[in-house]
């Protein structure tokens, strides 16, 4: 059985209070029903956590690696241990655009990640624009309101299923 | 029946002649059977083009605009035609960082657009940072090799479904 | 009566220890004895928060938000509950060129907020001169040491009074 | 007595004629009464000027510096005559993000100034975001419409109070 | 009768002793000449002023808005006076690429503005690139000599005339 | 009698589309009619030519050169044929800030040639500030919407006449 | 027997419309006869073609491909197929600049190309300094008017005699 | 007796994680042993905090300033409290290239403080290269993967022994 | 008999407010009498003006051109009055950094231009390290506080007598 | 007899200790034999230098100057002396990015200087796609490995013969 | 016996006549007499060279190749010889910020080298902020004033003794 | 006796060779007579050195410092040895732009030094706009031709006559 992470970072719960027009008339808990749903469609385990902390998102990705890595006997080319049939979800809000710590602690623990943005971030400010850990994900899907999360979910099983 | 419209930059079909790693071993037939058995699945009619030149890119944009809003007889607020039965899927290759002209096309015809690329564009040169068009579409799909065609397509249906 | 949140970002309080020259003599306990001798005067109820953590700053907004905006019945032109009875008075310290996160959570609770602080940071380094959380802020007080933030709850008094 | 003077640069007064989203709804007018009635209260002669040349603006600085400083017998670390008693309020308008010359002649002066803006200039386009004036200032006060004047005059007291 | 507002800027009127092939071979008289002609044609008004002070233009742009806006009892959407039979044709010679102040005058009085200038500045020294206040004006039209003057005259004769 | 080349770029015909404030109310179809009536009452011949690609607008401009310049036995002081009978009215669209190679093309075949654009470009997002073919061009005309046309066509007619 | 692709982009055969002092006062027909005479004395096949279309270059070099790499049996070492008997020799004119698609053609076929160019680009306009298609060339040969061409076949030849 | 105080911060315990190239084969625990075998040798008191909160680091260095300096009576030119007897060593890890907030609690602390990092930050990525706490410590030393500590330590020794 | 013109811009006469260090210890008094004894030595007629207003400046180089070289018969290669007898002393003050508009008129009345500075600019704030006006003046004289002007006088008077 | 100057820069002759990939497997040596070769093929007297001193490579240029201009009595445009029987071939090394000094020399000697580098500079890191000297040379060869040297003198040739 | 080469660059052992705040206040005799004893005590054998001459520092480089490396029958991954028994400590000096001819050198040598500063290089004016060379270096040792070259040795030693 | 020094940088001496409109007609041999004649004038004992080489200006300077400062017995506030009875006029040429060593060199022996440049550096290539070396200087005399030098004498005869 797959199993999925699913971090959101700073102010993503908060859907009530924001722009409608940019981020969608969706609560939160509405979104994450339906990710529910389509998980258990799937067959896919799926693990949630939230934080407006970067400190805890750094803990939350190391968590992850215990559990899922350390134990591992699947080892890459420079003989660390990689484990295939999980992955990450990542929404940083906006630590996307400056945690290079969150971006070292993905780019370590060698899990495939997906990030995922609600809104359509290169349509807004522009500090927006960049993002510092797209560099060492595998794919980024943005723009499609709370959908977003659930188009990440369906390209990790392409990616499990070997379709990618 | 809803439909969706595929364009194709430079350079997208002849992935046999590009790096594995970074596009994955999937040639652009193989890529396209699958999305036309995901179309079929779910009853959408799917038309494809492809250039090399982006005025071509650009005519085809026109083209659909014709077919799609001229006899349409909804408006937006601007007074202007629109028809959300529809939506595009853009890989520009690497038009998607210079052209202005495309950008244009996208934005005036008002059709939802998608934004897809068959690799992380944020994981190579920094010139592949920036997407000129991004701004225009409704949002963006990168780095799932070819199921990154599909992905946008289940995310148009969020769209046509209104679960956005 | 008027509410106002004062939030006190990294290293403020710790006065004593930095330069004299511009962050003034007071320590911090003093400042905050005239603060409430003020909002004595002017009837206003003061809560004070301060945190060395982006995160718990974050928190902090949300939960002023929860007990502030939650269960007002007022509407802004989004639909989006507002409350124009209370204020934030914010000196992010560092976080202030740097924090995007705050910078959403203060843009979407929709509190009047202004900036503070102690010294004068346009006569400093250059890194000082960019505020990232000023767009979204009311307005802003700066350079006049301790006595910034009495003239922030001023402000706020002038807002609240529609003078401003 | 202490004494303050107000100088406004280029298009100040001409608030009528403004976006009052931006500028608030008060004509200049009125704001200058409200301005009066609170130095009267506070016992403070106050001085008003504009302009929207320039050189007006650095000649009054000039004769602020004769009338104040030229007869003063106290002197700085560096010998040059200062007088602590007065203060100025400035508002340059448009000037305040090209004029080093009206900067050079408040940095010569050395007498205590107050920049002000009527619209919180961090909000806007971003030209309006450097001024090159603020390292030469005291402090700043920006985004609090008409009242930004009044807050500035109360900071002034302040400091000739010895609270700063 | 329509009225229309010559401004010229510093250094303008000093043609004879600048280089002819860039600013042609007329003088400023025999330029001015031809312009009298063509509004007396057109049955337009026509009011002259020039100088060498930043100043004197806002101060200029003032007394139009007087003149023109003041007793109007035309509003736009945002409540504020405009009158639709007047135009400002302005070269601001070098003011072009700093004055902000000048900028904030031109869109703060709602006069439909033309941008003018003799030589093309598009192909001389990089400053002469960027115009401050291109972004608030109606039109620009540039490179044709003296003639520019009278082009801009027929553009504003377009746009009283609806067929703008 | 004289002989004037429209050559218009990518999206321009297609007005119908775009955003009415930006582009006007009227159709290209009627802004062309207006134009040839203004043509046959000046005498001059018109030659109308529309592309959305960057090579097609260059293969004209040769076009151009063979029909006026080729048979000339005009010569400038570099010993290139010249001629000026003739002129050239461009809107080059988005490749007005991309297309070096129109540019170039513009350059050599030594025509008078006019930048025209409908909408105010220095009124709207950055890249738009910047025309590469501005500096090799002897004017421009912008703003106006579709008298943009006309207006260039009376100033080649002001250059014809020697009136600049 | 080797084989050498010369590919011209935009404006390049239009010499004679050209600065002679840049370009040389040769033109294309004879610059391209003495190419031809060096061929034939080298006993190496040449395939010219030119064109004002990016699209076309890019085609061109697709179907480059088709005939040299298709079929052949050699493999690098990421098993892509590859041929080192051909070279290509490509003169991008003003594309050179812009054209990351022309760029990702070169890099992907993988056959050796050369880089010319009439004029020194490096003593001209800033914006002809920098080549995007230069990084995924073997080499470049600039400065030597019609004679560069020449250069990159002798050059082309080193290699094929594995003289590099 | 000295004392030392170690600060690590995000990831930076997590060696066994990250590629062994550039931060080495040794795991964090043998790097301390090693370490704290030389504290033993050289009779400093050493103590150590790890945090991947950016706030934590920020307390640590508050509490340091506490029990050393709180109850100093040995006073800097600016009379502010020091204590020479101690240091700090600090691997701030990604923070390094972000946090204005840490950079000003060493530099308000007053504590001679050494940046080191394992690998050479100025072999990778460029947001390495820029450390905006190095211009508030005494000294950096990288690049000597786990020994950086140790040199560290002894540059330290240095400094108390006033060989420096 | 030769003539100099001395044009002081923005504060350069209020020295006895400056910063000693910087301007030298002189009154602008002193350094005038020096510089006219000077004068009467070398028998040249020397102008002086200053003011804080740049349009007085540009109004003083019309002048200066009006009674120079209005009624000169002597031309340069562009058949543009010039007169070599004469020359101008100018320091801009702070107008040096961002008036185009002064160094307009300074190129275009083509009389030899010295720009003088008292202190060195180039050991200040970096803002003062950019002159605009002097890639049209003839030479520069900087850092030797008042004496700055003296040796300009020096270097005009090695002009007129063809030792340069 | 044409004359030729081989010039080498800093590490140029040490490609024993280089990377084979980027600088080819030759030595030195090697490449030089096979120049000489084709010198003595085709009668040019070659004469070689090479310093690791930018002093040393000045001096050289100035002795070039010395024994082939000093002595002729053919002037150019400017009625300076020049040769156009010899030429120069410089690799620069480093050098080649930094050193105006060496720009200076080659410029004012006036004679035909081809810029050669043995790798394809364009295509390693960011600092060595920057030449300073390149806008004072005639031509430019890179990538061809030691080749590049023997491509120069063969260009030269055609520059000698006036074939370009 | 390992042996280690110490180069100076320009101005360094002119320590006398340095600001001591900055580089300490030992002369250059007494740093190395420290630096001499401790090799002794290790055991190490040092060479010692300085210069003010880029080109000398680049000819001590391929000396201590041709001594340590030209024999060697040890080869690395490119089949190119190394030596890991001896180390570089190297102070470029000024050198440091725009080599990038001394860069290649030690890039070229693969001798382990440190760079080593006696000032915070961090803590001065920006342009010193900037090594070029530090890319190629092994690590880097700064701000221990005469002290840095010693940590440097005893970096090296760990390194010699697999310690790193 | 007062001393001073010329050192002249990469070149400056070949004037011969360069553009007289920029350099002006003199051969270095005729400027240097005419400073020889005032300096005799002026009983200044006056050294003349030169060198292509920026090490044998760094090693020039230091000569100066040993002859000039070595055996002074004045001290400056930093407790360096000072003599204010010579200067030195610097000419780096091309250095001018680059060399940090020189300035280095320069601000160290603490001796009054002139930069002077023969041309108007500030009217040629933007390279040549920073000087490095100016931030150290005394002041700074350019585009006097060779006046500039004897205009440098004269100022600094100005210093030793404090009349600075």
């Amino acid at each position: 059985m797959f199993r999925v992470y699913i971090i959101n970072g700073p102010n993503i719960e908060f859907l009530k209070a924001r722009n409608k027009d940019i981020y969608g008339s969706k609560s939160w808990d509405e979104i994450y029903k339906r990710l529910e749903a389509l998980a258990d469609e799937l067959s896919i385990s799926m693990y949630y956590s939230q934080s407006n902390y970067e400190g805890a998102i750094i803990d939350r990705l190391h968590e992850i690696y215990e559990s899922e890595i350390a134990d591992s006997d699947i080892y890459d080319a420079n003989n660390l241990k990689i484990n295939s049939d999980c992955g990450i979800i990542i929404n940083a809000g906006a630590f996307t655009h400056t945690s290079y710590a969150i971006r070292d602690a993905i780019e370590m623990i060698k899990i495939p990640t997906i990030e995922v943005h609600i809104s359509n971030i290169y349509a807004r400010e522009d500090f927006r624009k960049n993002s510092v850990i797209a560099p060492v994900c595998m794919g980024q899907v943005t723009g499609f309101k709370g959908s977003s999360y659930g188009l990440a979910v369906l390209g990790l099983m392409e990616y499990w299923n070997n379709n990618i």
